[in-house]
């Protein structure tokens, strides 16, 4: 049997159905950050695995476009002598287009997969966009993984803080203010805070893949396939109106009927546009839930900050237990990795009351690996953990009552000095940041640059945001909010969750990064500031303390305590006198 | 004679001229922010005479809108028996018109002092815009003041440091690069840049009020009342095409046929877009001079660097004259006023080497008056310098060879506890963004915190920016960088001059601002600080020495030292001994 491979395949797919091309995206139709296997139909037809990118496939070209993260894995992963690797941003799809295709070339797309914006701009070009009726990949891909089928779960009104019908008729007070019928939600973090539910098709990310349809009345049509629905309380279910996932687009067509529907402007797909608009009117508007998500309950907030306490044993168990195996198994010739080390964290954490499932895939990254933000080990890349080198470790956990996400940089022995230099600097910018009183309402780009001074002051800066938002058991990475240098146009206020995480990276050398979960509270009227959630001591043994100031050793020390009197009563008791030592007062023992 | 009433005699004209309305902007052709006496048609109509505001004047209802600013002001000035007072921003005239008005109202304006912006929104609305072939003032304003005719001077080579002829290839390039033919020029400091000239047609903003259009080829049309033009020598006049000022408009009508033209999008008169768009298209950006105008080059910044010296020592003349005459004339009952101090200043800047006139209204504040960000003193609100109350003092020169501003916040004898803890926190807040250093290209709002942060620490904040541009002999709040809470998207970049200005005002009590001009200089590769332009001690005598810390009165002694030398040689010389003890070390002699 001749072996074909899926770019030919898709090319003689597009050949039967009179199509000159496709474009095939990273994405799935939530533009899911994390992707089920299921969805990975770029990585199937190109080999490129990476979180970011897009192909276009042509007769006698392949084209795959990826940002400057992959430029180097998108050449190692495909074969060149059918790919040629563009740059995403600097040459886009729809540049590209403009210059090198005729005048109504017919290219195909799944109008699932693409937004609104996206399609405007590629609608710009001289092709004929042509939406496909069907996917290539439900036929030409054989051995596809089965669509996602995670079992749906309730999240208790005692956890959430909220019923789904309070929550329905909020939203559909807003639905009212703007004039509009109907709200299309296919943010799948949205549905689960909507409906108090949490799903389990990606790992790590407790969100069903669904969609549904809020009408005015907060009466909510819940497109959910019903394989994922047997753990859920029939009480539960006969709150919604349910169908299959596949009938919402043709739900969406026959509803919006002379009628106004609310359709989120930076995610939803264009498939909405082609369904609603010939017979109804969209109205363009970020999804009300984002922001309404953002702004944490009472019950939330007492939720997060209990598992922080959970959360914040298991490091400790785990970092005293690091403390005292390091420098042991170096000494014998026999180093521990991070690949082993992570293990050992997961089985901290897995013992802790509430805790269900890592909150993202840990970053356990020793001496150069770390110098990569997002690292993840593996058997070829899997570092030893030395004295004198810097381990970088950025994980979490998923619990029933909230969402952890914390990093800690920590040496046993001393590093060189230019590394304890780096590792003061990120300190002092993570203290800056996190000790402001700031206006509520402030925005987190007029914030972010508290954290980089202390780097800017040595011609040092790092390459990634300061903060984001957090779910409550939901999306580690949770919109709207940002702490970065890029505009964001969000208000902070009293009820936000963020993390704070400055870091320093030298690439083949080593990597810093000191991250805290925050609550955003009322300081005094009209003024916010930063509590802090994460309940971990963080590492001073590399710190050069005669360049903090008073008051950042005063905000160290009040910290430590709080950790030492909230965690010593929930760890180990091997691991306490660890703690009593990390959290020991500067100003005493150093 | 029966005494028709400006309103009365303007709605008289409507009804001839078959309108149903009128809006009247407090504008001129280029949205100055200072306008000549002939072009404050508002204040005519209306009495009020305010920088910012609309009237939209109907049959039987005249509503002023002016905003926060002017609410008190307004109503003071009007009267309000004919006018209604309504806020600009929270019920924009669009949204009152889209209210208020059956559809097809005609409502008149004249098409050169509404931006395209302004006329968008407005087109939104039912009624019938009309753009006015004549202005209703020309006939009905009989003793308006006479058009401005200020003369023009040239801006010599050596101190503007590059030829018209080097800058015009250089837009024309850009012109090129962006597939348009001419650009035409509304913002009158730049034309002034581009054609090396300097007008005087509003006291303390050197623009000449005209229009010019740049073809691709580097040639100029300018179009400026020659009356304007008796001081120009001739070779300047003959590398240019001379046309009336009010030809402008028509010979972009008749330029544009299959043509682009370039069209500052935020400025320019959507005269421009009803002369250009029947046969031409216009190309809506930001006109590129104003960023070219915004890098200073060598000779430039040289002249800032030299006028600073200039202006530097008429300041410290000043401030060793106040110092001896406040606490005497106090003392003998016959204290200074705002008045007589800011009068006593202008005379020691008058006799400075190549300072032409003030750069902008002096402010000139005591006590509560300083409370006021934009007071200027008049007989009626006169203040004395008291000993032991803040005296501010806002002002700047015009030179030759650059223009300056820089604020002092002073006081004689010692304030109240509470008062210097405010200056204690602005200055604090001063020296925060002056010791930056910050990546090239960082935005003014990722910086603007910095300024605030000592008195976000108490709970206060101050509600205007940060910083702005300053001209070259030319406007004193230029385009386009802003250090302030609103996001600016210029990036700043060495040889950007801006000001640093952060304050703290108590309504009824007092106001602090402590102002220097700077200069962006490269601090190390990639990196960027500011320098100081200005050279004026700052008083430390109402400051709390102990809530300094050591970088912070480290720069102080620094700039103080670079002060003292700069300036004691260019100084009166009963003015020295001022000048040495303000700025002696700190951690000597206090």
């Amino acid at each position: 049997m001749h072996n074909t491979s899926p770019l030919s395949a898709l090319r003689q797919w597009l050949g039967e159905n009179h199509l000159d091309g496709m474009i095939v995206p990273r994405a799935d139709a939530w533009q899911s950050e994390y992707c089920a296997p299921y969805d990975e139909k770029l990585a199937w037809l190109t080999g490129f695995d990476g979180s970011a990118g897009l192909a276009l496939v042509l007769k006698d070209r392949a084209l795959l476009f990826v940002d400057g993260r992959y430029q180097v894995q998108a050449r190692v992963q495909v074969n060149m002598d059918e790919v040629e690797i563009h740059h995403l941003h600097n040459e886009p799809l729809a540049d590209w287009l403009a210059h090198n295709v005729a005048p109504g070339t017919r290219i195909g797309f799944e109008a699932l997969l693409m937004t609104n914006a996206e399609y405007a701009q590629l609608s710009a070009t001289p092709c004929e966009l042509v939406p496909l009726k069907a996917s290539p990949f439900d036929t030409l891909w054989t051995d596809r993984p089965a669509a996602p089928a995670g079992a749906i779960r309730e999240m208790p009104v005692e956890t959430s803080g909220e019923s789904s019908a309070d929550k329905r008729q909020r939203v559909a007070q807003i639905l009212a203010e703007k004039g509009a019928d109907y709200l299309a939600i296919t943010l799948p973090d949205n549905i689960a805070w909507l409906l108090n539910v949490r799903g389990s098709d990606i790992p790590t990310s407790p969100v069903p893949l669904s969609f549904a349809l809020l009408s005015r009345d907060g009466g909510v049509e819940w497109f959910v396939n019903d394989n994922k629905l047997h753990a859920l309380p029939q009480a539960v279910r006969d709150a919604f109106t349910l169908a299959p996932q596949d009938a919402f687009i043709d739900r969406c067509k026959q509803l919006s009927q002379g009628k106004r529907v609310l359709v989120d402007a930076d995610s939803a797909p264009v498939a909405l546009r082609f369904a609603i608009e010939p017979q109804g009117e969209i109205v363009w508007h970020t999804d009300p839930i984002t922001l309404m998500k953002a702004n944490k309950n009472p019950t939330e907030l007492a939720g997060y900050r209990e598992c922080h306490h959970q959360d914040g044993a298991a490091w400790v168990n785990f970092l005293a237990w690091l403390s005292r195996e390091v420098p042991q198994r170096a000494e014998a010739g026999n180093p521990l990795t991070e690949l082993e080390v992570q293990a050992q964290q997961l089985a901290f954490r897995e013992r802790q009351p509430g805790f269900i499932e890592q909150s993202f895939a840990t970053i356990s990254a020793a001496m150069s690996n770390a110098a990569m933000c997002h690292y993840h080990s593996s058997d070829a890349s899997n570092k030893p953990l030395l004295q004198d080198h810097f381990y970088l470790n950025d994980s979490g956990g998923q619990y029933q009552n909230g969402t952890t996400d914390a990093t800690r940089t920590l040496a046993w022995g001393k590093v060189d000095p230019q590394q304890r230099l780096h590792y003061t600097a990120v300190l002092k910018g993570f203290l800056s940041l996190i000790t402001l009183q700031f206006p509520s309402g402030t925005q987190g780009h007029q914030l972010d640059a508290f954290a980089r001074r202390p780097l800017w002051e040595m011609g040092l800066d790092y390459d990634h945001g300061t903060g984001h938002g957090v779910g409550h058991q939901l999306l580690i990475h949770e919109n709207p909010h940002r702490i970065a240098k890029k505009v964001n146009p969000w208000p902070l206020v009293a009820g936000n969750i963020m993390t704070i995480e400055p870091g320093y990276y030298l690439a083949d050398s080593h990597g810093i990064r000191i991250e805290n979960q925050v609550e955003i509270v009322e300081s005094r009227p009209g003024f916010c500031k930063f509590a802090s959630l994460t309940l971990i001591p963080i590492d001073l043994s590399q710190v050069e303390l005669s360049l903090l100031n008073d008051q950042e050793k005063q905000w160290l020390d009040e910290y430590h305590q709080q950790v030492r009197e909230a965690i010593s009563p929930l760890v180990d008791s091997d691991a306490r006198p660890w703690l009593f030592e990390a959290t020991a007062p500067i100003r005493v023992n150093r």
